[in-house]
C-alpha cells in the first residue's frame, strides 16, 4: 500500500501497538507505523509524531534529531529526564501524564503497607516453615504521612491512602491551596518543620535539579525514630550513602521501588542494609499500564489529528 | 485498700491495662482490678464483668464457670469461636467489635497488593543481590474484587479497597440493600455464580457451621484463572487440602493470615505450595489495636457503670 501523503506519520513502538490502539475504533487522521528507535526509519523525513517504546533501553532517542518534520514526541513514561536533552528544536515534548497514576500509587501503598506490617519477615519465615509471630507489627493507622510531590501520582497516592485512617500532608514545590484531598499544599521549603512530625514520607517528585539529592543526611536526620521512607519517585532523589548509613543506624526503615545506581549491583551495600525492602523499579510494570496507555495516546492523537495540539506537554526542544 | 462494695468489680488483663484504660480519664462507675485467666481469682464472687487477655493461649477461660455474679464478658478480639462454650447460663458475651476494623482491613489490603505486585519474590531477589525486573506484575487496578463476609471488617476492607480503581462486589449471609460503599450485597447462595467473575476473592466471614469448609474444592474450582484466594476470617473457613490441592495446579493463588492447623507446622506442605503468602495470624496484631480497644472498653464499661448495658452483644450463655 502506498503510503498516505493526506495523513500525518505516527510511529507507535511495535506492530502490536499498532494493532491494539485502533482495536477500540480506526484513528483516521494518522497514519500509523511500528518504530522501536533501535535504527533510523526508512519514511524518517515523514514522521511527525513518535511515541517511543516503554522502558526500552536498546532505544536510541538521538534518532529523532534525524526527522526533520517531527512536531511531537509522546513518552509512555511519566518522567522525562532521559529523553529530554534529545528533543531537537521546536518539538514538543509530552509526558504519559495519568498513565502512570494508578499503577504507581498503587505500588506506593504496597511497599509503604508490607513494609510496615512486616511482609518482608513473613516471606523468610515462610521459606523456613516457620509461623513467626513474635511481635507487634506497626500499623499504617494512625500514622502521619508526608507525600513529597503532589501531581497526579502524589493526588492518587493520596487518595489511596487516606481510608487507611492516616493524617496526611502533602508536599509540592511551592505551596498552594489544598483540594478535594488535602486542606492545604505546602511548599518543599517546610519540610525541615514538617519532617520530624511524620512517621511515613512518600517521595513521588519529579527528578530535577532542586530533587537530585533533596533526601540527604540532614533530611534522614530529620525524620523520627523508627520513621519509614518509600522512593517511588526516582533513585537520585536520594542520597544513596546517606541513606545505607541511615538505615545501618536501626533508626529509619526504608521501602524503596528506585535507587541509585539503577539497577543495583549485586554487591551493593543497599541490599542488605537493616530495614530495606527493595522493588526493582516496577512502579508502572504492571497490567495497569496498557490499558491507561492504549487509552491516552488515542486521546492526544485524537486531539493531535484534529488541531494539532497535545496536552501533556511537559517541554518544547531549543 | 479496702474493696469498693459499692462499684461492681471489672478485670481487665493485666496492671498496665488498668493504668491505661484510666489515663484518658477516670471511670468512676467500675472499680479495675486485673486478670490473666491463668489461675482462679482471690474476689471471684464479685466480679460482674471481665475483659479476658487478648491472644494469651495460657488463659482458661473455663474460669468463668467459677464466677457467680458474672453479667458480661467482654472480649478484645471480633472472633468468638474459642469462647463461645465456655460462657455461663445469663451470662452476655460482646466482641470487639470496630477494634480490628482498621488493623484487620489493612492486612487484608497489605497481603492482596504484596501477593499481587510480586513482593515476595522481590524480597527473595533481594536476599540473593538480584535486580529481578522479568515480568510485568499484576495490578489490583481494573481487578473485580469479591469480599465475602460484609460485617465491619468487610466494610472496611472495602473502604479501603474503592480508590484502587477496583470493581467491588460485596457477598453477606443473606443479600441485603446496599449503603455508601456498595450499591448491593448479594447473599452467600449467590457465589457459585459470582465467582468466576471476580480475579481477587477476601474472605472476611465469622467462622459458623455456614462457613467452616465454605472454600472447598468446588468453589477454588470456580474461580477464574490467575484468581487471588485473600482468607483474613479463619483457617477452618478454607478446606486446606483443597487448597493445596488448587495451588498445586498454579491455575490460582494465595495470601493467607489464618490456616488450619494453626499454627501451621513447620513440615505442612501449604508452606511450600506454588504462589502462596502466608503472615502468621496478625491481622490484629498491630499498633492499631491498642488505642481502639481501650477507646472500645472504655465507652462498654461506661455504658455498663450509667445502666448495666453494653453493645455488641453476639450471644447470651444457656
Amino acid at each position: 500500500m502506498a503510503s498516505d501523503t493526506t495523513r500525518p506519520l505516527v510511529t507507535v513502538p511495535d506492530e502490536q501497538w499498532v494493532e491494539l490502539i485502533q482495536r477500540s475504533g480506526p484513528l483516521d487522521g494518522v497514519e500509523l507505523a511500528a518504530w522501536d528507535l533501535h535504527e533510523p526509519h526508512p519514511r524518517a523525513d515523514e514522521i511527525r509524531v513518535v511515541v517511543p517504546p516503554y522502558l526500552d533501553k536498546q532505544q536510541r532517542p538521538e534518532l529523532l534529531a534525524e526527522l526533520p518534520h517531527l512536531e511531537v514526541v509522546q513518552l509512555l513514561t511519566a518522567g522525562y529526564d532521559n529523553v529530554a536533552t534529545h528533543i531537537p528544536a521546536g518539538v514538543r515534548l509530552a509526558n504519559a501524564a495519568g498513565v502512570h497514576d494508578a499503577s504507581t500509587a498503587e505500588l506506593a501503598l504496597t511497599l509503604t503497607l508490607a513494609a510496615l506490617r512486616g511482609i518482608p519477615t513473613f516471606v523468610r519465615a515462610q521459606d523456613r516453615g516457620e509461623w513467626q509471630r513474635t511481635q507487634q507489627w506497626p500499623a499504617l493507622a494512625d500514622k502521619r504521612v508526608l507525600v513529597v510531590g503532589y501531581g497526579n501520582v502524589g493526588r492518587a497516592v493520596v487518595r489511596r491512602l487516606l481510608p487507611f485512617e492516616v493524617e496526611v500532608t502533602a508536599v509540592a514545590s511551592k505551596a498552594r491551596a489544598g483540594d478535594d484531598l488535602v486542606s492545604e499544599v505546602h511548599g518543599i521549603a517546610e519540610l525541615p518543620a514538617l519532617l520530624p512530625h511524620h512517621e511515613v514520607v512518600v517521595l513521588i517528585v519529579p527528578l530535577t535539579d532542586d530533587t537530585t539529592g533533596l533526601v540527604d543526611e540532614a533530611f534522614l536526620a530529620a525524620m523520627p525514630d523508627g520513621a519509614l521512607l518509600v522512593n517511588v519517585a526516582r533513585g537520585k532523589v536520594v542520597d544513596t550513602d546517606a541513606l545505607v548509613a541511615a538505615l545501618t543506624t536501626g533508626r529509619i526503615t526504608a521501602a524503596l521501588d528506585v535507587t541509585d545506581p539503577e539497577p543495583l549491583p549485586e554487591d551493593h551495600p543497599l541490599w542488605s542494609a537493616p530495614g530495606v525492602l527493595i522493588s526493582p523499579h516496577v512502579g508502572g510494570a504492571s497490567t495497569a499500564f496498557l490499558p491507561r496507555a492504549l487509552r491516552m495516546v488515542r486521546s492526544q492523537l485524537t486531539s493531535y489529528a484534529a488541531t494539532g495540539e497535545v496536552e501533556h506537554v511537559v517541554l518544547t526542544g531549543r
